[in-house]
């Protein structure tokens, strides 16, 4: 294994771990609560997708929807980290889309089983270039966009978070300990809709970074 | 890094993924359906714990159960592995315990909310030593159990299981990429109950392996 790159943390990071409903227009659209505490899932880095493979939707289902979200890539790892230095252990981000099977998730919500199979599938978590923090001055004030084949359906603000990015840190460090390469997803705001074979996402944070992802199915 | 050593899967796998309910006795003892296909859900590498440091109750529980089980270390990895050919895959095995804040898991169910807390908190995952594959000729009969303060509580055997090994690897690696590493938990049989601040867990594979951990509080 050559030397760890946090450029690169797809290839070595050890943990995904998800925030939903943290944008009360998202939670709304799904008929979900909003939150008085954060609700954390997981995926798994076989998870990962970057950009020339497609996105592939599993056999098991015929709703899977785009959530555009932004990323946060744990730099300095930690336990029970505090809020007041939370931004010390960031290193960057990234822009990601967290692939859900609404299908399977509304099945498993109905029945209380666990979320794997409509959230942590093979290509479920496609991800843009590394972004160095310094390119992001301002983490909890980001446009974040996501197109279907041309055509706008999520346009969202990091300032619309129920839970910010440093309460976030904490408040995951705390039961889970992070590590350098983790990724945490965010969040989605509202414009969630299922994707068709042949779809192309393409995602961005002007001025940033942009991403295109074809669909493709299993 | 140094170059990766199955037998300490635990400092660099990056995937734990647990199976619910595959035992019909322990499905029963919690008043779940006996299900048709497995149920997965996912703990993260942060969660081992190894012989010598505690188990953690977390702050938000006040019954955290012991489940027994037999984990599967992944050797090669693979997608889409066929059964016929899935032991092929396996390097070995741990005697695992699948630490479950049964309270928060409830709340979940209920709710319709990921398992997360409940499943993959700090510490839910103490293993035994590795066990090479050698050992354990006949993976689908092998005698668990666990004692808490020298009293057994959960004695079966991997022959009770709904879903055998192979088909769970094949199953799993359907969905979900499996790698070198990797840790499948396969279920546990009945007998779980909470586990009390300086109690001590006592697990073993006669003639295999045993293991002790001791439970505090965080
Ligand atoms: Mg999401
Ligand atoms: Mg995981
Ligand atoms: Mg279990």
């Amino acid at each position: 294994m050559t030397s760890r790159n946090v450029s690169r943390f797809w290839e070595w990071g050890k943990k995904i771990i998800c925030v939903g409903r943290n944008y009360a227009d998202h939670a709304k659209e799904l008929n979900n609560v909003v939150p008085t505490e954060p609700v954390l899932f997981l995926k798994t880095p076989s998870a990962y997708l970057t950009e020339g493979s497609p996105i592939l939707i599993p056999k098991y289902s015929n709703s899977v929807h785009h959530e555009i979200e932004l990323g946060v890539v744990i730099g300095k790892g930690g336990t029970a980290i505090l809020q007041s230095s939370a931004m010390q252990h960031v290193a960057g981000y990234a822009l990601c889309l967290d692939m859900t099977a609404r299908d399977v998730q509304d099945d498993c919500k109905s029945k209380g089983l666990p979320w794997t199979l409509a959230k942590a599938f093979n290509t479920s978590c496609p991800v843009s270039e590394f972004i160095p923090k310094e390119r992001i001055p301002d983490p909890g004030n980001v446009k974040i966009w996501l197109k279907v084949n041309g055509q706008m359906r999520q346009n969202g603000c990091t300032s619309q978070m129920i839970f910010s990015i440093p309460f976030l840190i904490s408040y995951i460090s705390e039961i889970i300990t992070l590590e350098e390469g983790d990724l945490i997803l965010t969040g989605t705001p509202k414009g969630v809709s299922a994707v068709q074979v042949h779809d192309e996402l393409h995602a961005g944070i002007d001025d940033v970074v942009s991403m295109t992802f074809k669909v493709g199915r299993l």
